[in-house]
């Protein structure tokens, strides 16, 4: 399938575990209808020697293994040669937070390369010659990069247009307003003896919105005061 | 397989894409030797009426469709009956966030019931009156709460004994020590004119020591002055 106008290609150590969840649903639609399209790069074809080595022990000792600047470095130049103007990052913990903000950013992009972090780390030296920025998708840490970098597309292909049906929205969520959303509540109208609260039934419009915007301010305040600062 | 000490229940209409990145790597292994386990429960199994619905349109108006507190019951109530004191946790933007400490502590529990949300929001009524806990990977918006549930589950497991090989390390890691990971080179001595600094090949442990604190902590000053102030 031809590139979409939106293109990602991924460098890793497992090609095989892609497209994953991004082969489901909505997302997974957008790949087969090519609104979105995505390559990937295997870093192992790259390696050194007969057993093809991507790693070496860290210089001035500790524990792992770090990913080589010169076999990074090749696959990066085949994945996105000269000319190839999208962004670069490579997942890891040490990275700047990725946000709803960046991913609106990127859906409206040509497209991202996505390097997929294993080992203890990536040779300073590639990162810093290859103009590869850090990104991190929380503060906490992964096997790989792989799943940081689903996480990463699915959130910014969805913003893609006509990925969405219309029956999905993207206005009122969680951050789009720099809130948390409402409570939400459907059919039945009982369940387990609680009811819907009266106000969301009463067909009042303004009282219904009034109602959602102090729950969607109680919610952030509670769950996230760093938000409201912000 | 049986049931290893750690097991997680992931309800989720796309249960086909688990274990998904939770299948490659030491994390794979880990599953295939059982030092970890897990079951998919799909939420279809447990709609209403000829279709199988699990959502209705939202109580009060709005886009989208939220998933219904009487489907999502049942599913809960078969994949953890009574008795069951694993946690419950509802992936959504809503949730507070994910974090190492929180994944270190349920690396030593004995497992997870992880809930991955799609469309727009829960019923409420479901998420109190079952214990669900909202739980965030961060801020941003996914398509569902599956690659929630991978992210979850690769932090969590990896920190399961035995899971890490010997050649990998969980010290001096990211977040371990509330600072970002120092700079790393390996092999090649120089790659495209630039050397590994001396003072790694140097053989002098303390100074490399007192440099790799140095670097951690002016990368997090840098990237994460959040991290600082905490």
């Amino acid at each position: 399938m031809s590139k979409a106008k939106f293109h990602a290609s991924i460098i890793s150590l497992y090609p095989e575990l892609f497209p994953g969840t991004l082969g489901a649903s909505v997302i997974g639609r957008g790949l087969r209808e090519n609104l979105w399209s995505f390559d990937t790069i295997n870093l192992r074809d790259f390696g050194t020697g007969k057993h093809k080595q991507v790693d070496d022990s860290p210089a001035g000792g500790g524990a792992g293994l770090v990913l080589r600047a010169d076999v990074l470095a090749k696959a990066i130049d085949f994945a996105a040669p000269k000319g190839d103007n999208r962004k670069r990052y490579l997942l890891s913990p040490r990275g700047k937070p990725f946000t709803q903000k960046l991913a609106k950013e990127l859906s409206q992009s040509e497209g991202v390369v996505l390097i997929c972090g294993r080992f203890e780390g990536v040779d300073q030296r590639v990162i810093e010659q290859r103009d590869l920025e850090e990104i991190s998708i929380g503060d906490y840490i992964l096997a790989g990069g792989e799943v940081g970098a689903m996480v990463m597309l699915e959130a910014i292909t969805r913003l893609i247009p006509n990925v969405l049906g219309s029956n999905e929205s993207i206005i009122d969520e969680s951050f789009e307003n720099g809130l948390l959303e409402y409570d939400q509540y459907t059919r039945p109208v009982e369940f387990e003896g609680q009811e819907i609260p009266n106000i969301l039934t009463s067909g009042n419009h303004q009282k219904i919105k009034q109602w959602r915007d102090e729950q969607s301010k109680a919610l952030t305040t509670l769950r996230r005061p760093d938000l409201i600062k912000k």
